[in-house]
C-alpha cells in the first residue's frame, strides 16, 4: 500500500513527462499550458488510491489517472469557454490567452489524448474501462448541459440540483475509482461499491464547495468568497434558501437576484443575513453528510481487509475538511 | 459482396436508426439534426467496403461504420463554428441554429457516442481499431489547425498544402478503411495497403473538390462557383498560380488578393483568366492523377482475389468523375 502522499507525487511526477508534440504549436501548446496550472490531482489519484486498493499494480493505473486528468481538463477547456470564465486557477483560461478557436480544438485533441492513454490497460478489461470512461464522459457533458440550463431557469429544485452536480462532478469520481478498481481486478460488487463511494463523496465535495463558497474562510479559500452570491449562481444554498424563504426574506432575496446595479459585500452580506436565519448553512451541512455517509457505508461494504481501506478514508475525511 | 447502393442503404439505415436520448434536449438534438442533413456517407461507405473486401461480416461492420460518421459530423460540427460558417449542406449550422456553447457541447458528446459505437468491435480486434481511430481522430484535429494557420500565413508551398489535406481529409478515409479491414480480418499488410489507397485517394479527393469550386458545372456543383477565389482560399490552385505567376499575372493576383471591395462575379473571371494562362486546371488534375494513380497502385497491390476489388475500384472512379 502507497500512502497519499506518495501516490500524489506519482501523478504529479508523470504530469509533468507528459510529453506533447511540437506542431501545431496552436494546439499543444495549450494543453502543457492548462496542465501545468497545478490543481489538487484528486482524480487521477483516485484511480491509483482504487488499484492499491485491491492489491493492484500501481505503475499499470498511471496512464488510465492520466487520461482522468486530460479529460477533467479538457471538460475544464471547453466549459470555460462556454461560461466566458476569464480566469482558471488564477490565470488566464485557454480562450482568453489564445482564443476560442484553439480552446475548442486543442481541447478536442486533448480528448483524444485521453483515450490514448487510457487504452494502455491490459487487453482483458480495455472493454470494460472504456465502458466506464464512455458513460462517465456522456455524463459530464449532460451535467454541463442540464448545468447552463439551470442559469435561464426561473426554478430549480433540490433533486434537479442533486442529479445534476452528480452529472457534472460526482461521476468522475465514481468513474476514476471503478476504473482504478478493474486495473487491481477487483470483483464487479468491489467495483460498483467503490464507484457509490466515489459518486457520494463528489456530491458532498460539492456541497462542500457550495458552503465555502459562502462560508470559507476568506485567508484560506483562494478566491473571493461570496462569488456564488454575487452571480445570483444556483447552488444548494440559493436554492434552499428560495424553498425556505418566506414573506420579508423572500422578497428581500428575490430582489436581490433582479438587482444589476449593486454592492458586492453588501449583495454578500444581505443573502448571507438570509441564509443565515433559514439555518442554510446547517442544512447544507446535513446534506453534505448524508453522502459522506453514504460514501463511506459504500467503503465499508467493500470485501477487502479493513487496513487497506484507511487510505480512501483519510481523503474523503481530508475531502470533507477542506478550506479551499 | 455488396453492391455499392447495397452497402450505402445499409448505412442510410442505420444513421436514421441512431437512438438518441431524449434529454438534455440542447445536447442531443443538434446532434439529431446535424445527421439528418444528409452529405455522401463516404466514410462509412468505406469501413463496410473495406470488410467486404476480405470476406468479412458486414454486419458487424456497422457499428464502426456509424462511429466514423459520427466522428466525421462533430469534426464539421466544431469546424464549422471555428470557421464562423453559416451553413452546413445548405442549412444553418449548429452553433447559428442554437449557439456556440451548444455546438461545442453537443459536438464533444457527439465524440463520446463515435467511441462507443467504436468499442463495438470484436475484443480481439479492439485495441488495434482504437489505435488507428486515435491516430486518426488526433491527425484530423492537427489537419483543421494547419488549415487555420495558413489563413494567417503569407506563404504556403504546395507541399505543406498537401501534408495539410492529408491531414485534414485523406486519414480519415484511411482510417476507415483501415478499421473496416481489421474487422474483416485482413492481415496486417493488406490493411497498410488499402489505408495508402484511402490515403491517396483522400487526396486526389480534396484535389477534385479545389477544381471543382472553380471549374464545376454551376448546374451541378450545388455550391456557388469560384467561392474559394472570392474568399482567397488557399487551394492547390491559388498556391499553384502564386507560384508560376510571373509580371503582370503575379502582379494582378496580387492586387485581387488584398482587394477588400470588390464585384465577385469580376474578381472570379479575372482570377480564372489568369489559372488558365498559367494553366493550373491542368497541373492540378496531374496532381490529383498523380494521387489516384497511387492509390488504385496500392489497392493492386493487396492480396485478394481481383473481383473482389471491382466495387473499391469502382468507388474511386465514381469519386473522381463526381461533378460535385
Amino acid at each position: 500500500m502507497h500512502s497519499i502522499k506518495q501516490l500524489q507525487e506519482i501523478i504529479v511526477k508523470a504530469v509533468n513527462e507528459i510529453d506533447y508534440p511540437a506542431q501545431p504549436k496552436e494546439l499543444y501548446q495549450p494543453i502543457a499550458y492548462l496542465m501545468s496550472l497545478g490543481g489538487k490531482r484528486l482524480r487521477p489519484a483516485l484511480v491509483l488510491m482504487a488499484t492499491d486498493l485491491f492489491g493492484g499494480d500501481v505503475e499499470e493505473a498511471i496512464s488510465p489517472a492520466l487520461a482522468i486528468e486530460l479529460f477533467h481538463n479538457f471538460t475544464l477547456m471547453h466549459d470555460d469557454i462556454m461560461d466566458n470564465a476569464p480566469l482558471r486557477r488564477g490565470k488566464p483560461t485557454v480562450h482568453e490567452k489564445w482564443n476560442a478557436s484553439v480552446a475548442i480544438l486543442s481541447g478536442d485533441v486533448m480528448f483524444v489524448k485521453a483515450y490514448k492513454l487510457m487504452i494502455q490497460v491490459r487487453p482483458e478489461i480495455l472493454s470494460g474501462v472504456l465502458e466506464v470512461f464512455n458513460k462517465t464522459a456522456v455524463e459530464v457533458c449532460e451535467g454541463q448541459q442540464i448545468d447552463m440550463n439551470f442559469e435561464v431557469r426561473q426554478n430549480v429544485s433540490i433533486a434537479e440540483y442533486l442529479e445534476m452536480i452528480r452529472l457534472k462532478t460526482a461521476v468522475l469520481l465514481g468513474g476514476a475509482l471503478k476504473i482504478g478498481a478493474l486495473i487491481g481486478k477487483a470483483n464487479a460488487e468491489n467495483a460498483d461499491l467503490l464507484y457509490q463511494f466515489g459518486e457520494n463523496l463528489g456530491i458532498a465535495f460539492q456541497l462542500q464547495d457550495d458552503i465555502l463558497d459562502v462560508y470559507g474562510d476568506p485567508e484560506k479559500f483562494g478566491k473571493q468568497v461570496g462569488g456564488d452570491i454575487i452571480c445570483n449562481k444556483k447552488t444548494y444554498l440559493l436554492i434552499k434558501a428560495l424553498e425556505l424563504a418566506k414573506d420579508q426574506d423572500a422578497k428581500t432575496l428575490e430582489l436581490w437576484l433582479q438587482q444589476t446595479n449593486f454592492d458586492t459585500t453588501e449583495k454578500v452580506e444581505a443573502v448571507k443575513g438570509i441564509y443565515n436565519r433559514l439555518n442554510i448553512r446547517q442544512i447544507a451541512e446535513e446534506a453534505m453528510q448524508q453522502h459522506a455517509t453514504k460514501a463511506l457505508q459504500a467503503l465499508e461494504n467493500i470485501d477487502v481487509a479493513p487496513e487497506n481501506k484507511s487510505i480512501l478514508l483519510g481523503f474523503a475525511e481530508m475531502l470533507m475538511a477542506r478550506e479551499n
